[in-house]
């Protein structure tokens, strides 16, 4: 979202950039996102570097240091994902783990309610869904950043963490690309109730 | 796939059409199955009819009901579908009650192995999930054909059938879109014995 500057002294400065910063900077941490996002579909997530992303933006390394923590970080801000993982999952996974998969199923679902997360999150699944380099990324992102950190911390076999992941994914997608009803207009505790003590047998331990 | 007929006599008959039969007899069936994907994807499933059907490939009710017993029938040819759930699910929900989930997670893991069932399948979910026609048309033909009908059978409230329905469609997906490992290559058995308690729970009563 740009909120418009009134022009007030001269023709130099372009419009939407706040005066007193110096020329070109305001659209840096665009350039830099649009450089990761090329990356990102070319290398896929774990072969994108910061190095590379500052080559291909044309500026230093330390500069994409500054407006970006990790590659996480510049991943979620490129693909204008609703959340950062390293920052959500230590918060879903502290807690007493006979919740967890009630915490899970819950967080989904309260994310995933509001169109402005929702939307990046299925645009980047539709994507995938029909190009082969989308899916390298989508695959090695949730992989490493969610699904690895998760299996990690929680200490559960792979399989048993993408079982979870194919049942959250399933109602993302039952509930708002096929829109099923009932489940599509369904209460998210109704909904917590019934996926919760799965996604738990999976990850409980 | 088609057959290359030699021409043997004269120019009147094409190519691909065995000899023996009247005109246009070899493509009637492909056009009505062509006129019948115009009108699902325009009425979708609930609201096609074989009449509207008839009307569009220009044929008599009568013939189309020759070439295909039932709507179900003719959307599952027209979208060359691996299987008709109006037969395939009796023998599925036949049998002991207390196995029901792994039944239908063998099942869904089984067919989808093979890529000649699984790709008109993967390809009619690509194209609803960016297309609003098949989006409300596959979710017509899932809830119609497939969900109600279990949900049905065995007596089970349709949010839970939904909730079994995500479960499958999200290891499908996880399995043979995102291919996820070690998900993409698990052996069938030992996601039955993963998924098969989760889908028992929701469908077992």
């Amino acid at each position: 979202m740009t909120t418009e500057v009134p022009e007030v002294s001269g023709g130099r400065r372009r419009p939407g950039r706040p005066p007193g910063r110096r020329p070109g900077a305001a659209d840096t941490r665009g350039e830099i996102l649009a450089a990761a996002r090329r990356v990102f579909a070319e290398k896929g997530f774990d072969k994108a570097t910061i190095r590379g992303i500052a080559r291909e933006a044309g500026v230093d390394p330390a500069l994409v240091h500054h407006y970006f923590d990790s590659k996480e970080g510049m991943f979620v801000a490129a693909m204008r994902l609703p959340m950062d993982p390293s920052s959500a999952l230590p918060l879903i996974l502290s807690g007493p783990r006979e919740e967890v998969g009630e915490r899970l199923v819950r967080f989904i679902l309260t994310m995933t309610a509001d169109p402005a997360a929702r939307e990046p999150l299925l645009g980047l699944v539709r994507t995938a869904m029909v190009n082969e380099q989308a899916v390298g990324m989508v695959r090695e992102f949730f992989t490493t950043a969610v699904l690895g950190r998760v299996a990690e911390t929680l200490d559960v076999p792979p399989l048993r963490m993408e079982a979870a992941f194919a049942q959250l994914f399933g109602v993302v997608m039952t509930r708002y690309i096929l829109r099923l009803e009932p489940m599509a207009s369904a209460d998210v505790e109704e909904i917590v109730a019934l996926l919760g003590p799965t996604v738990q047998r999976y990850l409980g331990g």
